[in-house]
């Protein structure tokens, strides 16, 4: 699947099969393509706690606000910054989230970003220790819905050209 | 191109070609795929100045603590985040823009994260409204230097499996 595909075919995704596994190849593929990806200075400011126990990604959800779908991926991926290593510490795990979402969208496997939780509850859950940052939970699974693509705001509300403000033509 | 050959390939390119053109369709290509970006709630966050005119190319270089180079590029997109739009106005506007890094790779461009600069001085090139926080220039242009890869960390530095340190198999 090309790039741009990707980009279009991805949803987020709030239903999974349950219990459906991911190979450990095409998981490790998954986060090789978060290993890879680009920071200020190269200086990876980032770590990932991949969950895949059933229980503790019950404990998950719940520190999720209780989104329970969470629970129904097949894997959880939870990004980490490390404000010790970069001062780009929440953004740069961003960039490496989002190769993870469309390399799994390529394998064929729905993601959902999840950026509401309880960062105490998720740092008790996943023993984090206290000076990391928790970013966002990436559950990765088969999917059991096809949610038809969201709005987006239109082109020319978003681009200008040269100046803030001038028309995009 | 796939998701992860883009992934593998994408460098930061510190070098162009002076004077090449992006074609428009491949540059709205490019625009789009950040266009369709996830965010939090769907809020979309972002506002992206797109900079062709080679005056206000040199001038944001120089407001880019002179990294010059970013002149030479075909185009540089401006990436801001909008507080008063999401609480997550700083992060979601890097996946957006890391959307048009992997689009301009598959499309043989090259791009370099810039996150060194003035934002008061970038600002007042580009006549950016005061609410509005700088969050990236990104030149796009046709690569005039094939930089090798540079170092990651090891996987079992930055992966645990269901617990913070737990060492993945």
């Amino acid at each position: 699947m090309d790039v741009f595909e990707a980009i279009k075919a991805r949803r987020s995704i709030r239903r999974y099969k349950k219990g459906a596994e991911i190979p450990e190849e095409h998981l490790r593929r998954i986060l090789e393509a978060a290993r890879l990806a680009p920071s200020a200075g190269n200086r990876q400011p980032w770590k990932f706690v991949v969950v895949r126990d059933p229980e503790v990604k019950r404990r998950l959800a719940e520190a999720c606000r209780g989104q329970m779908f969470i629970a129904d991926a097949s894997v959880v991926v939870v990004a980490l910054g490390d404000p010790s290593v970069s001062r780009w510490y929440l953004q740069d795990p961003m960039i490496a989230v989002e190769h993870m979402v469309l390399e799994a969208t390529e394998l064929g496997y729905g993601t959902c970003w999840i950026g509401a939780f309880d960062e105490d509850a998720v740092k008790g859950v996943l023993d984090i220790p206290a000076g990391l940052k928790v970013i966002c939970a990436l559950p990765i699974g088969v999917p059991d819905e096809s949610p038809p693509a969201r709005s987006r705001k239109p082109f020319d509300e978003i681009f200008y050209l040269d100046k803030y403000g001038n028309k995009y033509p």
